[in-house]
């Protein structure tokens, strides 16, 4: 038992495929050249470097120099939101901000940041019941004075998919740049720029079975920024800094993996994800899916138990070889209830009894029902050990 | 003759040690959890992610906190740069930064963007024939508003090592914060804070045989920062983003294998080095060695010759089989002249007509003599076919 690993925590991070790590291997120490440089050696690695933009955008249907590679989602959202920000401010257009109570810290923080900081105003929008934010919102939140709405298109906790291009064809009309933050939803869903209205569009090759520290951010002809990271005139003087060549190769293939499987992939995935969903309804009482019923990432389950806490049942979920998440990874750890759930009107007693189970590529249904024989049992006997519980029978 | 390569740009970038590349291998697929997950497998990964860090600071003598991974040296050295400088104008403390005329662009374009676009003030400091700065003059330019410091550790250049020490104990007098961007000095020359006198210091690993997208900055306690990447909690709040483990374990290795042996390969590489340019010297005619006689990198040799174009000389020695470099990589390819020579008061006919060459652990003195048969020649050549080379005559 100690060996079993049934790995639960796709949102999180994911392997990095075989055939990743084998197109970025060469990069290391065979094609090693700074691709800045003029000689052969370079000429190689500029060459896996183009082949690898080309590749992503043919995915992307767009044209290689809208594609601007970063270290990281989080660096990519940073990029859009203070880049797009910053310079906006200064040529006069305003200091508003429009975004969600739901988006990743990545987009939230910087957001603050921006407001305590940097003199700016920001709109969080409010999302219904089942996380998501209604249009006419982001519509009725525009004033004259607004530079940039982000809007996530799939939540990282409840999976829950935003109506990104309704409200892309609002941006589009006000003439607002509409950055989204693509990172949970890469891989999986439609994100080719052009059929869902966007501007920018963040995406993290370790959501996708690709390396972690890697990232992209798509930017629409005519959208102006200042760079936030400046330096040599790496990426067409949008981000500086040498090129980390091997893992960009390998965001291109894993991007490429993905997507040439995508639909049959959702379509097994999501299948196993409702048969996990239905059994824990199922069998655990006073238990609730979290997230919208349908419009979410079909990899993604995640509920919430009452009168237990999800750290606990984590670690029992660990003992049994199964590695999942009470919610986001980035701040596991820290005491604070989800702003997710918060923003989605979770009653208190909930919010600490969350989990988070995201499917994977090497997820079977024989995992699925050792779950299920698993977490029932777990829940129960951690709600045998609450006091909460027995008050509440 | 066509699959030759001598390798002599290892300033731009090193290939990767392929024990760093072992090192680093279980993480992608193996150990491959989010570190700031709950389970073993994640465990796994925040163990190496703390190994890493306790390697690095045993290392630089400092504390495993002080050091914050980022994914480059730029990204190092803006985080030091905008991070210190935005928070401490927020204080109140000033708007006035003070660096170099011969930094690398990641701290010049860095400091023009924070003049341009963010309200501060900044002073270059001039450098003497040989590129160094004069205490001195770092002295004299501290003003009431003074904010920050920043003075590279090298030149990328040419090589020229700074009197970091020196100027680090004029700031620690004024209790000005003291930022060295160490990233070519990385792996070769004395890096630990306390010896050198710094508040933070820059590092990336592929100047060391680590790979391309990974580096750190150390921060001593007490230096205040706004984070320039917001998001999740990651790097102690200091840096957002899902941390590249596999990257880190490999700049860990990198570093470690660069300084068990430092010394001895600096004597090795550093003959090589003073064979390389004796006989350039001695074989070719209206030559000058640019950067410090003595106080330069042990690796780098760097040359103006007159009446020829850098990038010609470039060519020819790429069809030798001979990779180099007429300067900085990341400005490769720009028609711009070079601004370190220029702030070394070179003539305007040296400007164009560089070439550096850095030694790494692979090369030898075959390597050397190669390139001392080849290039003399190649200047012949080239001097042969230039306009201004025969009116000189």
């Amino acid at each position: 038992m100690a060996d079993k690993l049934i790995y639960l925590d796709h949102a999180a991070t994911t392997a990095v495929d075989p055939r990743v790590v084998e197109a970025m291997l060469p990069y290391f120490s065979t094609y090693y050249g700074n691709p800045s440089s003029l000689y052969r050696l370079a000429r190689d690695s500029a060459k896996g470097l183009d082949d690898a933009r080309r590749t992503i955008s043919g995915i992307m249907g767009v044209m290689p120099k809208n594609i601007t590679f970063t270290s990281c989602g989080t660096e990519s959202d940073n990029l859009a939101v203070r880049g797009v920000a910053w310079l906006a401010r200064e040529q006069g257009k305003g200091n508003h901000i429009i975004t969600t109570a739901i988006e990743h810290h990545a987009i939230g923080h910087t957001v603050e940041q921006l407001e305590k900081h940097f003199g700016f105003r920001a709109t969080y929008l409010p999302v219904d019941e089942h996380g998501q934010v209604q249009p006419d919102d982001v519509a009725r939140a525009i004033t004259p004075e607004t530079v940039l709405i982000s809007i996530m298109y799939a939540n990282n906790e409840v999976g829950t998919i935003q109506p990104i291009a309704e409200i892309g064809k609002i941006a589009r009309a006000k003439g607002i740049p509409f950055h989204t933050d693509a990172v949970q939803a890469g891989g999986t869903l439609n994100i080719r720029p052009d059929d869902i209205h966007v501007d920018m569009l963040s995406l993290s090759a370790h959501k996708f079975y690709g390396p972690k520290g890697v990232g992209l951010l798509y930017i629409r002809d005519g959208i102006q920024f200042l760079p936030t990271q400046t330096g040599g005139g790496q990426e067409n003087r949008r981000r500086a800094g040498t090129e980390n060549v091997a893992y960009i190769v390998g965001l291109a293939r894993a991007l490429k993996l993905a997507y040439d499987r995508a639909e049959s992939n959702n379509r097994r995935i999501a299948a196993l994800r409702d048969r996990l969903i239905q059994g824990v309804l199922a069998r655990v009482p006073e238990t609730r899916l979290t997230g919208h019923p349908t419009d979410r990432l079909p990899n993604s389950a995640s509920f919430v138990f009452k009168y237990v806490e999800g750290e606990s049942i984590l670690l029992n979920l660990d003992q049994a070889g199964i590695a999942a998440s009470s919610g986001s990874a980035c701040t596991t750890g820290s005491d604070a209830p989800s702003h997710v759930l918060s923003a989605m009107g979770a009653c208190p007693e909930e919010m600490h009894g969350t989990l988070r189970l995201t499917l994977g590529n090497e997820n079977t249904e024989e995992d699925i029902d050792y779950v299920l024989d698993i977490l029932p049992r777990t829940v129960e006997k951690l709600r045998a050990m609450s006091p909460l519980y027995h008050a509440s029978q």
